[in-house]
């Protein structure tokens, strides 16, 4: 189903980059639960739009307003609700898209599917903007994580060929990545920031690589086959604008490696078992090994770029050449980050929501 | 929901390794489909373990036996069932499986879900004989596509370090692959056939990538957001056995490319609109835009390896060594191509079953 | 799962009765289907307070802000969002609930399952309040069903201890109903309306039956075992606070009828088949057979009644006497009749976005 | 969806009247749970044909054979599958059911959905024959709530015209209840046996209600909205042929009782908090109180009858007289009463494994 997931969660975004309001509700959490809307607050600003030089100019604060579900700082068990009012919308700026679709964009699968009554402005539905609920979600989620000592946080792996530092997979040391722009070697930070003023200065764009990890988790979380750990997380990233590909612990390069490289052998540590490496990223069958959850998510570089693209008229069936404008980021990795923070989050704390496999048992 | 997949078809995959049969059930399918069981046959046999060198020697005719669903040779509307009887049971190779742990398998995971209630042999419901009901549901939905004109085929793209050829990402070219061992170089075909030899004599084992396209497809079918295109088929392609990650399109190595090289340009042939590269893999915005959905798959060194390795004894919380017996594949990697394809045919039948949002239109 | 309903459109309600607002979300709906807002609203009054002498004399307009989904009057195909902000809202009357439930509300079971952090004040998420979003949704799909030439009308069929006309349910002549207090008889609307004002003037309640006809519908609507069109409908209705019974077609006084009574026997009629009477309701083996589909609901007298009541104060465990202030209905009955049908519309809508099994045929 | 149910477990039911084989898959039960299959053989044997003077003379022993999810008398954590191989099939008795359809059955809508495709012969899979199945699953479940002190128990409370003694709402005293012909009133069974038999002369049938009592449930129980204890029992109760209506609780006949007649008021009982009276069933807002869940279930006269009945050729597009041969019950209320149980304990379980809410806040 669309724009619904979950399974004992369910979350539900609306919204389009231009309406009225864009907003999210969660229903199934439990009552009791406290919310701190400013943690939440500062949360949301290290995906909202205009903050630094690498992103849109497009100012919006990203303020949501609580319909429901909240009570004196608590969950109250009934659904929850947020909304945002779209401030900065400047939809004239997309006038021509619903003739000649941008390349790399949803617009022209949006005019087949919706038949030309689709939002086109801004992407409408398909926005990027439609992250910020996913990420008043998440940020609730993540909150609620960490209350049973999970943290979930998020490096920059790469943007165009400046890699950061590997993440050690057994102790992915989250504390050392500053949100702002979270990489273990800050050397990477300024290579990386020189990248995407490049690619604003050539009108194009750069891509990279977000690696997340999710440390804390008990094992024996997940089910077997369609409900395993990869397969709710990849169901809630591949929801994100952008994202062509992810990859679960590190087993590759796979040509240059054999079963004997990559297979964590079993050790034990002060009397708890546990392994030696995390080449299977925590999850093993579906299910987490008590390891840290840790996977790579590829986000492609920004399809809107400003120069001259070939497109179709699509009333004249005839190419043509299109200059985008409106306001774009030269590369969306870094405000992508907590928004894959926020998309593990929710997939994570669904499963345990769900996880009355080992309850019932006791 | 762990074994159950699907948001119009509802299929359902039991069964245990060495039980008495694992089987499926497959929900929502319209009446007056034909069914050939014979081709069907044909495409349950590319799984088959025991057909050739480089699988497990364990035999296994894998003949399903059709229960319900099914009136003389046309589904009739009613949910469809269908079981395989093992036979080629040796559960007492597992044994000590319980508690000693395989590294890379889920004995662990399991033993800690389930409390020591599972059932151990030969991973139980973990192993990857359950792929066998995937794939009698995956090739049921096969035939129904082509019906439709819509084909799918998957390329060995890897096997260790050999590199088959790059598939053509406009025109795939299925029809040169061969179901046997699907390469589009022979000589690769030879060589990759080298490196699992090589693998087996030094009790080890090798992983791979396995690339799958999907062609003829309708431009519009998907749903934004999380019931998109890539959200359906990863949440499927996970539920398999080895799989660790999946990247839509071709897009990569990102660090080498920048927005202007992987937008794909629009143009105009036949009167009808396309575009002139595949780098999106065929979908936008969760959609498909009418090219060939592409995505590839890597498939992890087979876990279960010869050689010794360490792992822990539960029951006496110390390190030991495991030597594991049984019938082993050295590399899944062939075995699971029509695995892959089954997986993707499912997903997108699943889709197509749904796609009502443009039927309404009209 | 709570708060969300349908298998094909995804309804979410939230919203508690003294919060900042209510609202839903409608995802799943085809782009391109005309809102009439106007008619919307004159729905929306139908059932909104205040607005008569049988109603609670709390005033809310009831006025829906669209906030995502519709574009110039149409769907634009991503999620329908509306809220309604409260306005006249006076928690202080219900200060004392969390202490001392009333009988026959949730107030209790409330805070049992939230463990006191339910927002209390006029039963929260469990106030009949939650049924004007439920009207939102439902009055848009009784507009997209109108345009299909579904109509569905709803009877007061009884309240206290008087009845209207029997429907005549092979033509229940819907065009009939006076939206304002529908029954077939004005007679029994002025003798209802007297047993509500004795109730009021004894400070207690009545309560009544509903009964619903959804005509124009075609036959082979509806899956069978647990998809089936009384699934669904009742699925939906027991969400309405207050209903503790359904009845699909007429076949009772039970006591008094054999199978050659109430089997319907099928005649051709203008060269279409259709059965000569209608005990069935429309519906066989969960199916529709082309006759109009009609089911009674049982409304439970208003638990809310202003004379002493007993009940028991949860902190110092020991009964007590309760007086319920606020203001309420002394009958529910007329108010929820909107509510039926917007249930019965959302419940067909649905079925009609997943009937894939008769389209994919063709 | 059709044949599929469950929040948190998940059942599929399959097979037609007249295949090979019917049975059902039951996914999401913990592993650990003992499975006693002489005590489910006899439960099954309720429900079970040929079994008495009042059944159709159709034998089949029901036994189950289980393929999958229990390992030595526990469930292992995989889905549960179990067969019942038909073998006492005469479908040649149904040869012309596709071209004229029964009165009362579902011939004739699933000749409309599944054109024509649908297995006719014994109603296919909307036979009564499919809720063997349902029994195994249902009773599994009871076993499962047994354990945690939670009784499920159905009584004959009327056939035709004769009433058993009513149920003691607060106290249902189900052991009382002989699970053979269960009614608090011996009497009255002799007197309900005679009205079948005498049905049975005239050709005709005879429907009757079930009330089904649940005892030993915890407070808290249930959802608000669309995931109460009402909507879910209603939702799969709807799935067995021949349920007409639903009604949960004790409030009518609904023109003799106002709101102070069927509120229950609060009392303390041993330190506890219980009500007085149980008009509402045990449900308030969907959530249980703790007081015994009770419901009603009408079941229409049986459709088979062998008197000749009016139907029409479809074929000849003509009207003709239909009789009915086979094998059939004048009245199947005995054997619905398993099947109701079992269809409580399926959805009250369901409920149970959801039941994170208040588990998580302790």
């Amino acid at each position: 189903m669309s724009s619904t997931y979950g399974e004992n969660l369910k979350l539900s975004i609306f919204g389009q980059s231009h309406g009225p309001a864009i907003g999210m509700t969660l229903d199934g959490i439990p009552a009791g639960l406290p919310v701190d809307l400013d943690r939440l607050q500062e949360f949301l600003n290290r995906r909202a739009p205009g903050q630094n030089d690498w992103s849109t100019p497009r100012k919006e604060e990203d303020r949501p307003e609580f319909l429901a579900g909240l009570v004196d700082g608590y969950t109250c068990g009934a659904p929850i609700a947020a909304v945002i009012h779209n401030k900065n919308t400047r939809s004239g700026d997309y006038a021509n898209l619903k003739d000649c679709p941008r390349p790399g964009h949803a617009d022209y699968t949006a005019q087949i599917k919706y038949g030309g009554f689709q939002d086109a402005a801004g992407g409408g539905h398909f926005s990027g903007r439609l992250t910020a609920p996913l990420c008043i979600a998440g940020g609730l989620c993540k909150q609620w994580l960490e209350e049973m000592g999970i943290r979930i946080g998020a490096q920059i792996a790469c943007i165009g060929s400046v890699n950061d530092d590997f993440m050690d997979y057994v102790n992915p040391e989250l504390e050392r990545l500053n949100p702002e722009f979270p990489v273990f070697n800050n050397y990477c930070a300024k290579e990386m920031k020189s990248v995407i003023a490049y690619a604003r200065e050539n009108h194009d764009s750069v891509g990279g690589i977000i690696r997340c990890a999710v440390t804390g988790l008990p094992a024996g979380l997940g089910e077997p086959m369609f409900g395993g750990v990869e397969n709710r997380i990849s169901q809630i990233v591949f929801g994100i604008p952008a994202v062509k590909a992810i990859e679960f612990g590190d087993i590759g390069p796979i040509g240059a490696v054999c079963g004997s490289d990559v297979n964590d052998n079993y050790v034990i540590e002060n009397g708890k078992i546990s392994t030696q490496t995390n080449h299977c990223g925590g999850i093993l069958g579906g299910i987490t090994n008590g390891m840290p959850v840790i996977f790579e998510v590829t986000i492609k570089p920004t399809p809107s770029i400003s120069r001259p693209q070939q497109s179709v008229s699509l009333s004249k069936m005839e190419t043509t050449t299109l200059e985008i404008k409106g306001r774009h980021d030269p590369c969306i990795v870094p405000r992508a980050v907590p928004v894959i923070e926020a998309a593990a989050a929710i997939a994570i704390y669904d499963l345990i929501l769900g996880n009355t496999q080992t309850d019932r048992r006791k």
